[in-house]
Order: structure tokens, then C-alpha cells, then sequence
């Protein structure tokens, strides 16, 4: 593992600490994933307890890791920090050969104000991050305001092209009230966009890794969790980093495929019911297994049909049990043919990220 | 351990199976906390999956476990399930020393359906449980119309004498939509009810305990965490059974302890600033300690003041490093002097569950 | 689940108590594992804490769970407690149909004396169990006279048809010294047996499950680990129960297959290199590939080959970075080749449990 | 953190790698623990993947940590390998200051010949380790031979003096048998020397830490536990690292205090018997309670008391179920008497580490 510290800004104050790990020789792989440490400190300062043991959590984990002390104090004026951030990422794209890291999985996770620059970065930057990890971030009116007026309120810059968003906060959060983590989570949804939450008993705010060597407070010993958890779901996400390369990811970040280019059965019932010509053919064994279950149970069809339309057309065969090779041969099958999106989805597709 | 069903209405199909465990001999203990699991199955069956699985796991750490099959199908108009519960919970209560249990540790974990009825138990029954555990619960309105009209939507009842709650379901989840776990959320924190939540990444609808060989979908790794994770924040709640019998609980279910009968350093420091007399001495140096603060790291007082306002005398104190001693001392105190409630505070108390 | 309590021999007090769980209907499965726990107690009692506990652990990951209670005290004669598990084991057997237990997997917990008893079924009973978990078992001369002269010593008696066993004890064990666990583990390894050890920091004798509830004296917390990792030992051993039945196991219980009917890459590199005829031109590149690689690092061939002797064909062809296809495809062609037995090699097949 | 690389010896190309994480300022601490990795290799190599990203899971603890390359290859006649660490230690000692090391929690990880250079440390060092993890290390003749041959065996050489060793290693570790580890466990068992040992069912031989962006070959999903394991081991021997400095720890290395300067309840029953004077009238009430236990039981009072001589007194209390405070005042006035150690004792004190 070798050290770099860049100065990004030198009157800001503004550094890049980069640690890289090997590739190849006796690893298997030629690139890694990357997390970049936003910490926390009311951009009034950087806090070291959010920075270097944060780094070290994932460098564990095969990740290169860096830290990123932006703007603060005399310098955080929006859009200061923000530009740091753009720098930042810039140049580790930038330099992804040369510090062995996959493009496609550069990371971010961000501590209080830091949660607040790091969800400014997944909902508008220029650098979108693959994902973004939010630790007690700051992110509503009352909050934010608090810190500096003029900065944009994260939840409300939510849209389908958002990054990927994994959330941990204590519920007794005295200092950034939990209220900033649950409007978070309903706009991701509300967006369709792929995310994780965490909120855990109590824990207070500002506790970082939670490890008992970072953390000033007492906390519920199920606070720690949200390190191993997120990188359990980096990995869901993005594929898992192993001595041969990356797994293939396990999470649909969509909802359903109602949007995509070609028909599948990732799409919802109610979307796959509206198909006509050869996919309506190819998808009648699924609608007489419905009507076949709503006759069986005693219900109206209709009445089924709607409890069951936003489930996707694979959800459903598996539980009337069709076989895996059925449902695959119908879903390759399926893929050949052109998705035509139909006006009438627009609203109703919102939800699913298209 | 012995097996005890009893028919509570035998028109309706309702019973209660109890799963029930020695105490004392080898044990130094007399009575243990209880769980009783409320199934789903969208209010026209109790699912088998979500029933001895569940007990199961709750009496292997040393819960008395029930299983509650509610009123469903022809039989599930409204408040049929509801009376079925209170029947329940009576007899468990009435039973309580002949069954070794507490009865101030009776709690409920429900899922989907069940979930609606543990959630509207917890917000409107005459027999609350002291914690609730909602699965994937139905909570607003589509999907609770859904199942039947005329029920209520828990997340509209919830008050500041809502039981704790602790809730786990699947962003993924296109049966029951996360917004009904959202919604709670948002209700419980802005009723300061203690609670915690876990929004996991993928597992859809149905997956019970997420262990193997009760699940049928393919799910995160993470989301079978939620079944130790919801007793550790019991443990925490209410104390854990030890061989000697209850530890001490560690979460105070109140945000802060500006309702309670006399001061303490778990009142706020909004609510302690405007003390006078003896506590108004005691707790200057509180006070010289936050001026101190803001004075080196350049404050305007106010504007820390205002920061800080929600947190307690204790957490500010740790921050500025005064030693346990004295914190104690000072504490002690206070809880000699009567706590006098503010009139203007009422509104900002609200969240505060007083 | 429901639970049934069988005398197996009234006038010495031994029972079978069985708790029995569903299968099918919702569960897509007809056969669930079993777990027979054999409580500890000097063979002059048997331990309330070391029976139903252990029960509800493996009833929660899907087994069906049984007690034995066994001769003790008076009748604690040697064999009665052989011959009180011989009842036991039979009658599961005999009625694995009605009870929906997979014949192949009916295991055995035992602790201290339990773990003796439990110790001579793995080495000495006509009805071995599948596998047998030894928690701080008595094993060794002295502590296994203590409790009564005249029975055996496990660690002597174990042979290559010794059932795989999970070892656990504490290294500060003053009741039971943990000697009786290392002479069991030499023991197994010698004869090629299936294992899996854990020798905890502290935690004394008698601690059972580990959990607060049942555990009367300080233990390092990494103790109660021991259930979870038995049941994924077991499901490594013998698949894991899923929702659509067992998974395949992915431990070989031998160290090798130079035993087996047939030539594979699971035989040691000793044993494929004294291979003839079509297996021998097959084997070529193997061979060469070591050779390059003795010669590439300065070794002497033999020296090498020496120090890869116990290796498999499969463990070299991985490390030389052999892709998977042509290994599958080498491991296909020797599986159509008989396994001819070498006279030389008797000896050194000892330890591979042939 | 920043690196640090020291050559130690230039002809031979020994470098010791420093990790250096910072103190004070916002953490709470002066000090903090090292742990120096010694990678395996066969003394041919020194493996990087048995390098830094062992390091990065100790430094996430809180740890310094240290790489050592020792004398490997044409270098690696004995003992130039044990004088390089030597020189290490000495250096790390030196500058424990300048480092921030607390001198009293060096500890080393050694893997396969890095464990038997790590075993020869805890066994022969002039600098000891405080403890030393032991990964696959290769103890005994066969192996160390074939390393090169004139090395010391490093099970015969544990003493009453050897550090505390943590072991782990893979039953079907096919290059190094776990013969090695066996001989180790019971050295250290016989010479009454703290130890944690974990053999885990299969992941063969150089897995390091078992992360999946580490390890080559399939291996149990248990194995990788052993590094979380040996962290919270090392917090037991010598307390954790919390935000205010290090806790107490909770293991007793020796197996119990009859060698100790004073007396008390952690000396065993029997060295407790042979007491006189005041001791005697002191124990009084142990000795009655003892005897009870054997009268209520049917025992004879001498069976018991060999069944139990190996227990500390304290066990024997709480078995009996005296209460704290009882036995707290009794330890207490057992310390206020000198120890004095009977002649006769000399040979079953071996075990106790005196």
C-alpha cells in the first residue's frame, strides 16, 4: 500500500490523501473498487474521526480509499465545497489506470455535513458517484440552513438519475434530527432509486465507524453494523471484488424493467398485460396461471390482477411454482422482442426509475 | 418445554398456541419475557411460514412464545382480528404468573397483514404490547383498502402512547409498497416514540425470518439480520434475561426528559436554560462551559445555543470532556429539584414524548 | 410443531422427548434434518440447561429436535447409556418417515458426560449418527474413571468409520481439562476423520449454549458462536435445508479420493503420478506444468514433488492458474478410469480415511 | 497514517513497513497497540498477500501495524530470520514513543513459515511477543524440515515463559497438516500458557485472511472469522482500545493463581486446602459449603474434592451460589496473606504457568 496526499486547492486548504493498494502479481485482478471519505464537522471543520478509520474500513475490503477534506471554515461558501468535490472526482477518473480503479465503481461516503455534500454529489454533481453512503447526513431546510444558508436541500434534488443511496442514523440524533435520513429514504422511493436504511435505536450523532476507539459516546452495539452492511451492499450493487475480479451484482437497481429497450420478465404485471402480437402469445401461459390461482382462491380476477400489478412477471410465475427453465426459456424469448413503451405508463412508471 | 392450544373462538377459528419454558431449578430465574407472533397472509389466511418459524426463534433466547391464528377470510371484518388480539393478550396477561412471564415484557412481532393488526395494536389497543415488531406491515391506505376497507391506517393513530416499535421490510417490496413502513417511521419520530428501522436492500414480500429453508425468494444476505436485531433492541428496551433474571434496559424511550417529574442532565438544553433559582446555579457551569466553547472556536453564543438546543445537559457536558464524577454529581442534583414545565414549551415538547 | 414425550425404559427413567415440526404445505420440502441433544451432568444427572436450549437452537434452523434423557445415578451403568442412545437412534429411525426426518442426517449434541456418550455413538454404537457435535466432552482416562470406572475412552476407539464430529471447549476448563478435546482432535486427524475444532479463550465448563440466559459464570462472548458454526458445519457436511429441500455439501468428509472406485483430481499428486496407461497420458500436463514451475523457481523436481505430495491433482492445477474448463474436463475423462489401488501405498492412505 | 519504510538489513533485503495511525487531538489516547505481520512463503518468498491486507484488518482496529520481509530465499539460513525480527522488535521498542505504541502490546501474526518464525518468537525471542497469532504455522519436523532443515521445532521449545498464541488453521490444509497446530495446542495446554486455537473444516492452506479478494482456493465461510476472533482475543489478554485508553482485561493467562505472591479465590481448591493459620479460618465457610454440596448429593466428601481440585475457589463459590459481595470481601482479606508455596505442589503447578 503506498501514501499520496494531493493538494487539490492550496488556498482552500483543499487535499485529496489517497491510499492504493496492489494489483496483479500475486492478486488476481487488475482493478479494484474505490470509496472516497467525506467527513463531517458543520463545514466548519473536518473531523478526524470520520476520516482515516473510515478509510481503513474499506481499504480492508479490497477497496483504494481516499479522503477529502474540502472546504471549510472561511472558505465553505456553496459552492466551494462542491467544487472540491467535482475536482476530486475528476482526477480519480483521471488517473483510474494509474491507481488501478474500476470507473464504474467509485464510491462516496459521507458523515453529517459531509452526508450532506455526499447526497449533494449523488443527486447533482457532474461526477455522480456509483453510490453514496449517508451517515447521519444533514438534509433538510432547518439543518442545512443551519450550517449556511444558500446550499441546496438534498431530498428535494432527488430525480430517476440519482446514485444508488445507503443510509444509517440513530433515532435519539440530537444534533441532525433523524427527520433529514426519513425524507431521504421517501424521495429515493419515491424515485424509484435503489437504496438501503438503517435506523438504529440509539447512538447519538457524530459516532463514525462506532468502533469503540472512535466513538465518544454509548451507543447500541448494532450501530457498528453499518460498515460491513454497506459494504455488503456496495457489493450486491456493483459486484464483489474477488481474487478472480467482480461478481456479477445481485440487485436490480430498477424496480422493474418496464422501461428498458426490449421486454423481459423483470417487467410488472400490469405493464406485461398490455402487450399485444407475438408477446401476448408468448405470455398467456402466465395470465391462465393468474386467472387459474383467482378461480381456485375465490377471487374476482380484476380484484387479483391489481393486487399483484406491480409484481413482475418472474415474481409471480415463481409463485405458482413454475420451473426455473420454463421461466427462463419464456423470458429469452421475451428479450427478442421490442419493449414499446405506452403513453399511458408515463405517471405510473415514475416509481420505477425510467 | 410444553405445548399448550387454546381455542379462543372456536366460530371464528381463532386459537393460541403457546410454546412454554421451565424457570427456576436449574434456572435463576422466575419469569421470562414473552413474544407472541401474529402471521400474515393479507387477512384471508395466517401463513404457516410466518408462525413456528418465528416462535422459534424467539424461544431460543429464552422468550415464552405464542402464536396467534387472528380471524381471517369470512370471518375478517373488522375488528374481528382486533378483538381476537385483546382476547389474547388478556389471557396472556391473566396467565401471566401460572406461565412464568413478565408483564410489563409482552410483545408482539407481526407480518404484512399481521403486521397492520400488531401496528394497530401497538397504536390503539386496550392491551398495548410493551414492543412491537412490524415486518413488511400494511400501513397506508391503498394497501390497507386493499385488504379489506373500514380498517385503520396505524400510521394516522400513532400518539405519544403508541408502544416502541421496531420495523424491517424490503425496498423491493412490490406487494406491500415501503411507503407504509415510511410513513410509521416518520409518524413514530414525530411523536417521539422510540423505535428502530432496518430497509434492507432486496428480499421482496414474504420472506418471514429470511432464513433458508423458510424463504422462497432470493434476497440480501442482510435482511435475515432483522430476527437478532430486533432482540437486541428488546434487550435494550426492557432489559435481557440473564441467568440472575433482567439486566438494566440501556435506551431511554424518550428523545429527552424534559416531561419528567424532576430535573436531570437528560433534559434538553433549551429546557435547562431557562431554570431559575437553585438549578439556575447548579448549572452554570454548564453554561460558562457552552460561552466558553463558542468564545474559542469564534460562536456567536446565540447561534450555538441554537445548535445544540435539543441536545441534553448530559451530551453537551461529555462533548466539552467533564469527568463522569462531577456529571454525576451534578446530575444527582438536580433530580432533587422539581421540574416545572414551561408553558411555551409545549409545542417544542411534542416530539420529545411527553 | 408439536411435541411428544416417549419413555424408552421406565424403570430406569430414560425418555426421548421429540419436538417435530411441518413439512410441506407451504414449506416445499418432505424431509427436514435431525438433532438429538445428550445433556451432560457426570452421568449422575442430566442438565435442564444442556437439553431444551439446545433444542430450540437447532429447532430454529429447521431440524427436528429430540432430548435423551439417559440412565443416570443409580442405573448409570456402563452400557446402559450405550444402550439407552442404540434405543433412542433406532426408534428415529424406525419412524423417520411419520416424524419427515431424512435418514442420513440424524446428528448428536452432547456435553461433558453427554459429550462422552456422544463421543463412544461416534466411535462405537451399530447406529452412528451422521455427525456429532462434542461439547467439552470427556475423553481422556482420568476424567472419564472419574464418573465411572469401566467405560471407554472415545479418543482410543476412533477408526476410519468414526462419524465427522465438531469439537468445543474452553481452554480454562478446571471440571473437564481440555486435554480430553486435544486427544480427540489428534485422534480424528490420524484416522482421516472429519473435523472441526474451536478451543475458546475462557469460559470454564458447563457453559451450554453460551447465551446470557443459560450460562452461569463469565465467558469470552466468541463461546456461544459455537451453535451457529455446528449448524454450518452441518450444512457443509450435509447440505443445507432450503424452502426446495438440501442444498449439495461442499465438504469432502475425506482428504482425498485415492480410495474412491474411480481416478479424479481429488486424488493426491503421490497417487496420480503412480498412475499407468491412459491415465498417465491424460496426467501429462499436470506433470509438466510442475516441473516448469520447479524450474522456473531453482527447485529440484523431487524436492518439489515431495512437498506437493499430499496435495490433490486439482489444489496444483488451481494454484498453476489452469483455467476451470479444462480442469472439469480433465477430472471428466480420469472419473471413466478405475481407481487401481497401489499395495505401497496402504500406509500413507491411513490418514485419508480409505 | 501515514508509511513508513525502514530497511533493516540492505544485503539481505529485510524492510519492516510501518502503518502509523495518529493520536490525541481528537482521539481520546496517548497509545495504541502494534501488530507486526510475518508473512509465509516457505522461506522462498514472502507472500504479499499475507502482508498488507493483513495489516489493513488490524489498523482498522485501532492498531499499528507493521510489515516484516525478512531473510528469505539464498538469505534464509537460519537464524538470520529470527535475528531480523529480533532487530524489528528492538526498533518498534525504541521508537515506541515516537510511534505511539504502547510497549506492553506488541503483538505479532505469522503465516505457514511466517508462523513458524512467529512460534520461534513466542518460544525463543529475546523480544517475546505479548501474544502471537498463529495462521497454518508449521511446527513440527516433517514441515520445518522441508523448509530447511536445522530450525527449531517450536512446540518443544514452549515453556512456562512462551507468549500467549492464538491459533488457526484448515483441516485439510494438505501442505502443512495440521499436525503442527496439534502439537502446538498441546504444548501450550501442558505448560498452562493462554491460548485460543480454531480448526476450521475445510479452506486448505494460504488464506490469509479469508476475504474473498485474498483467498484462491474454496474454503469454509467460517474461516475468515479468525481475524475478527484474534481481535477480540487480543482485547481480552490485554484489554480494548476504547476512545479513554485501554479497558481491563478479562483472561486470566495462567489457568489459575496458586504461584501467586498473595492469596486468593483464583488460587484452586486443593492449594486453598492446604492453607493454615489464618487462611484456614478464612476458608472455613468454602470447606462447609463444599461438604454440604457432598452430603445433599451422596458423595463422598474426598470424591468431590478430587473431582473439583483443579476449580478456582471462586468457581466453587459461585457454583454454590454465594453471593458477590460475600466473596469479594473474602478475596479481599486472601489477599492481605502470603502465598506460601508447599514443596509438594512443584509438579502440579507445571500446568499452571507458575
Amino acid at each position: 500500500m503506498r501514501q499520496e496526499i494531493i493538494t487539490l486547492n492550496e488556498e482552500r486548504n483543499v487535499t485529496l490523501t489517497a491510499y492504493l493498494q496492489e494489483v496483479e502479481g500475486e492478486f488476481g485482478f487488475a482493478r479494484r473498487p474505490a470509496m472516497v471519505v467525506i467527513p463531517g464537522g458543520g463545514y466548519s471543520m473536518c473531523s478526524d474521526r470520520e476520516a482515516d478509520p473510515v478509510a481503513d474500513a474499506y481499504l480492508r475490503e479490497g477497496y483504494q480509499a481516499f479522503v477529502l477534506r474540502y472546504s471549510v471554515g472561511e472558505f465553505k461558501t456553496w459552492p466551494n465545497p462542491m467544487e472540491d468535490y467535482e475536482q476530486a472526482m475528476a482526477m480519480i477518473e483521471d488517473r483510474s489506470e494509474e491507481w488501478h480503479i474500476d470507473k464504474g465503481r467509485i464510491n462516496i461516503v459521507g458523515f453529517s455535513a459531509g452526508g450532506h455534500l455526499s447526497a449533494c454529489a449523488a443527486t447533482l454533481a457532474e461526477h455522480k458517484p456509483a453510490a453514496a453512503v449517508l451517515v447521519y447526513p444533514a438534509i433538510e431546510e432547518e439543518i442545512v440552513d443551519m450550517c449556511q444558508p444558500g446550499m441546496p436541500y438534498p431530498y428535494r434534488e432527488v430525480t430517476k438519475d440519482t446514485s444508488p443511496c445507503f443510509l444509517a442514523a440513530c433515532r435519539d440524533d440530537r444534533t441532525v434530527d433523524i427527520k433529514s435520513t426519513l425524507l431521504m429514504e421517501t424521495a429515493l422511493n419515491e424515485n424509484g432509486i435503489a437504496f438501503e436504511s438503517h435506523i438504529y435505536s440509539y447512538g447519538g450523532h457524530g459516532f463514525s465507524t462506532g468502533e469503540d476507539w472512535v466513538v465518544t459516546n454509548s451507543l447500541s452495539e448494532r450501530v457498528k453494523d453499518w460498515v460491513p452492511d454497506s459494504i455488503g451492499w456496495l457489493s450486491e450493487l456493483q459486484g464483489k471484488l474477488t481474487y478472480k475480479g467482480f461478481t456479477e451484482p445481485t440487485i436490480e437497481p430498477s424496480m422493474n424493467a418496464d422501461g428498458a429497450p426490449v421486454l423481459s420478465l423483470n417487467c410488472t404485471v400490469i405493464h406485461l398485460r398490455k402487450q399485444k402480437g407475438e408477446a401476448e402469445t408468448l405470455l398467456a401461459p402466465l395470465f391462465e396461471g393468474i386467472n387459474k390461482v383467482a378461480e381456485e382462491r375465490g377471487y374476482e380476477p380484476e380484484t387479483l390482477y391489481y393486487a399483484i400489478r406491480n409484481n413482475t412477471g418472474r415474481e409471480i410465475l415463481e409463485m405458482i411454482q413454475v420451473d426455473q427453465d420454463t421461466i427462463k426459456a419464456l423470458d429469452s424469448a421475451l428479450h427478442k422482442l421490442v419493449n414499446v413503451k405506452l403513453p399511458q405508463e408515463e405517471k405510473s412508471n415514475e416509481k420505477a426509475g425510467i
